[in-house]
């Protein structure tokens, strides 16, 4: 089969490689119709996640058909079209007792980071029961695609964790594709006022195109104090921190009310300043969380309602055949004008 | 009456000064029988605390009788025992329709600090109503004084924000008596096992008799390793910083398990370093909170019901004419094997 | 001032009364601009409610003018636009300390009930800072009175005790002015659907066009099993009584899912079956609640955000002078096509 | 091997039968050190229970040695001392990933009802990885048993359920095993008092010595008023119901206080009045249960710890040759003074 290989840093290869089998009982392969790219598969390609080895497919997002299954899989049949969760849990571990499925002491985030992963025609994922979800025939694979990572990211991690609810003030430090995802995402709980905080114009457009009711450009290094402004000094609710940085970390904690939350989305690199010199009496919580996906199948309903319009987040579609280019597209997202570019092998095929 | 008054940083004088008398028609005037210092009134007295000006009556603890009543005080009466919890609060702001009366618009830590305090014969109290506790007649007055700061401080900033639950594994970092009340209220929720961490060993013995089940004597500066150890590398599910040092609120950073929470109580004077770099990915929470003292009613309970006892707190008695001998102590604890000192104004007059 | 009065069942008179005056200082004299008739005041009209008597004058909703202040309101000021809340609250007892307003020990329900209300051209309001909340100028009368009462009931004892989350399924039983206002406040939470259930084909069209997913007509006595039907035998994870019979109490215990949650909003006059011999299995929850109103400053940032559209609750409206006449529609109000009837002292001017 | 196989209404033998072998490969088979008898079990030989049918081993308590494992086993080895919970859970399913493990769709309470039980030598275990508990070898086979069914129950569906919290006035109505179970239970979140209600003195004698601070026989009709009284009118925050009839519910109805939490545990037979006529307005939550077995893990940590003395919950001991001797006495309980009897299989080997 076709399948997107990891030979080190910057380097990427469309590849052939032998299609997966069933390892354990518990296993299910399945065929991918759709798959997308991840920020975090950008992380892969600059070489900052050791765990990923030279051969690796990568990818953990995708929508596909099963085509082989474990004998111990009891919910999920041959033939069913299926979300893949980038997520793999036993359901059997304390973590996993404890839906902390990230932190699965046999699983958690494995596909294309220590095992194969879904930028290819099949892919083996183990646990099927718990990693895969039945979609209907109908369901659209670019919405249902938006399932696999970016969207319980946005939710579990930022619009939970942060307890979001209706009438608050919120912020969204980013609005790359995580922070848009906080941003949809959000507006389930009603919150009064959401301000997009971000460096580039065109995203700020697009996330008030999404809902946000005000945007704040950060390029003077003034976002804090127009935030204040913006909220007459009393500060936001909630602010979400969807970059990894520790001058965005800053800004949250520049512009939390008291009572406030601050949920960590991004993904550091280094350590940041707390402020508890000011922050020890202002009765806030900082939150950080891998995604647990957890609320998958919530969001599904979400989808299928029509309550939540997730194909939006799709500004590319490209074939298996054409992944170098849609890496390349997503590489340079700003310039290019990018949200989540969404690769189909259905279209490879025609 | 007497009182003491503070005279600049380093500067404390027992005086005379007028008796206080009713402003608004919600004070009340409260006779003073039994009242404590805090670790804040020795941050007064190093000049720390800028709201807190020359000539001003220290103290935010205490339990008295009540002298003189506002005509608006609808719950108290003349000749009532009280307990006078140091957070103001006016009932009717934003802030107290969240129960987060520390932050009350018309209140918060205003006693001994922003107005007289309760070091003297007789205070002062706003919002009588909302300040003031009505005590049974026959309640020890040392064990509840330790009601007015001290163990709803370790309840809520600790115990409460830790989010302690039955089986738990809970460190706390600083065996002072803000690390001693979180101990003892961490208990109401049963944990599994709780870890004191401190540099004085008198202090660690004190804990061990107060239901630590671990000590660690963190001078060897590794604290962090030996609970890890002791975890069987899992780390522990809550840790309360009861210092307020980077060094300390690193170790909370070193030994907390994924899904684990950070609650600090220490007043900390300079940022510390997040090591977001590591707990990004940890599903942690850390929180911060000044004492709103909400649950004084509930303390109070337990201590009437005899399953909280709170009196071993005290370790010194004085009389007020002896409250400068008393700061002395208290502001040598660990050399003179100090906890709370109590200031009793019925020995006094003996 | 011209009064709507209470003298005895079926009684109802527009007659004069002396203006009120301040009697506390923490009171405050409100000249009404609008007011509205609730459900309530048509049991009291049928003399259901014994703690109103003779020369009462009826009303607990309104919008207005603070005419006269008492000199212990602190945060409100003499003309002041002000939202009145049906629930009166010292804020200072111990219900008021569990946020259970409802049930103030100095409060609670008291406008049109143990005293004079709102249907009046002016009314006294007793803790005016805990009972009345300041409007923007420029707010719309009819959406902001909707908070007196309506919504936060339906916000309070429907929505937040049934807790709606995202993706849930609800079902309403009753789709009289407190069960469309359940729907309404529903929706801030998304659930994935919400099917209305009443006798009334027009109040079901109008569910619809407020956002009810299905309607369910009632009449021939199977509205469970078209539930059930609707729900693949699975059952709602929500159910709201908003109606107060045997009946319909029996609709939602046959509809509830395992897990589910009955939050009962409805009036009852009687004892209800509860089938334990089935439910006692089924890990489900049923709550009861009055209104405390504690969602009022919640409610209001909603509607100020335009995200909540109270206005679309009003269906017609009157000057006080034909308050009768109001009375009559909203008697009638399947017959009269009403849900709330808006009473506006400006059209009586004119 | 030795079973105790149910013959129908009141019929019961101890038996040979085929010794269990591996079905599936998430299966294993334990090796029955220790099993006791349930209420329910009793209920069973009543002929109470349809899905138990004639030849059906009873029992679904037991500590034991895993025997055999399947090859789709993960976390368990041949050998390991385990717990047996009463509930199967597949950790697949939309209620396991709820943690509504009693409603799991592959499980359930299954053990001694639909399948085989642990009243032998020898037993099967579906889904082993999440209906065992690997123990330490030192633990008290006696005090383990408690945590296959009788604690979990009196600990999730009482104490739980009724969020029981310090500074609490519990009453709990019946006081067998399991509103013992939940009088042990609550005392882990320290309520300020706890009611124990029964008809037989013995009983209310060992609820005392278990720590119940007041006893109240219900014997002469006037539970509800005695408990008033104690409480000065204000009711109790938490009612705990244990035994399954209507008059049990109607005191748990008259003594509940405004806010409060009634949690049935009971299994009824029969629906029973509920009083909406009067709680409509008392902001009250009630509800059900089954156990999910979720807390098996926690508590266990706390008898390891040994701060939850499961013990004393035992009060008579056999062989598995006297089992029927032990149906005899625990279906005698109160005659018999009995609490758990536990059935020891290495007592029969001795």
């Amino acid at each position: 089969m076709k399948a997107l290989v990891y030979h080190g840093p910057g380097r990427l290869a469309l590849e052939d490689k032998p299609k997966p089998i069933i390892i354990e009982a518990t296993d299910a392969v399945v065929q991918i119709t759709t798959t997308t790219i991840c920020g975090t598969d950008l992380h892969i390609l600059k070489g900052d996640v050791p765990t990923v080895i030279d051969g690796r497919i990568l990818g953990h997002e995708g929508v596909g058909i099963i085509e082989e299954i474990g004998s111990d899989v009891i919910g999920l049949h041959k033939g069913d079209k299926v979300l893949i969760s980038l997520i793999t849990s036993c359901g059997r571990c304390r973590f996993c007792k404890k839906a902390m499925y990230s932190h699965c002491l046999n699983g958690g985030w494995l596909l294309g980071n220590s095992i194969d992963g879904t930028q290819a025609e099949y892919v083996r994922i183990p646990f099927a029961d718990n990693g895969l979800y039945p979609l209907p025939p109908d369901v659209d694979d670019e919405a249902a695609v938006m399932l696999s990572c970016i969207l319980p990211t946005g939710l579990e991690c930022g619009t939970l964790k942060g307890q979001v609810k209706p009438g608050d003030i919120v912020a969204i430090v980013g609005a790359g594709p995580v922070g848009l995802a906080a941003l949809l995402t959000a507006q389930l709980y009603s919150p009064a006022g959401i301000v997009m905080i971000d460096l580039d114009d065109n995203r700020l457009e697009i996330a008030r195109s999404f809902g946000a009711t005000q945007v704040v450009n950060s390029s003077d290094g003034k976002a804090a104090e127009r935030v204040m402004e913006l909220t007459q000094n009393a500060g936001v609710d909630v602010v979400i921190e969807a970059v990894g940085l520790s001058s965005t970390f800053d800004i949250c904690q520049s512009i939390i009310a008291p009572g406030g939350h601050i949920a960590n989305v991004g993904v550091h690199g280094k350590p940041v300043d707390l402020h508890l010199e000011r922050l020890w009496a202002s009765n806030i919580t900082i939150t950080t969380r891998l995604v647990d996906a957890g609320t998958t199948l919530m969001l599904l309903r979400m989808i299928l309602s029509g309550r939540l319009d997730a194909k939006k987040l799709v500004s590319h579609r490209f074939g298996l055949s054409e992944i170098l280019k849609a890496y390349n597209i997503f590489g340079n997202a700003a310039k290019e004008h990018a949200l989540k570019v969404v690769i189909s092998n259905r279209i490879a095929i025609v």
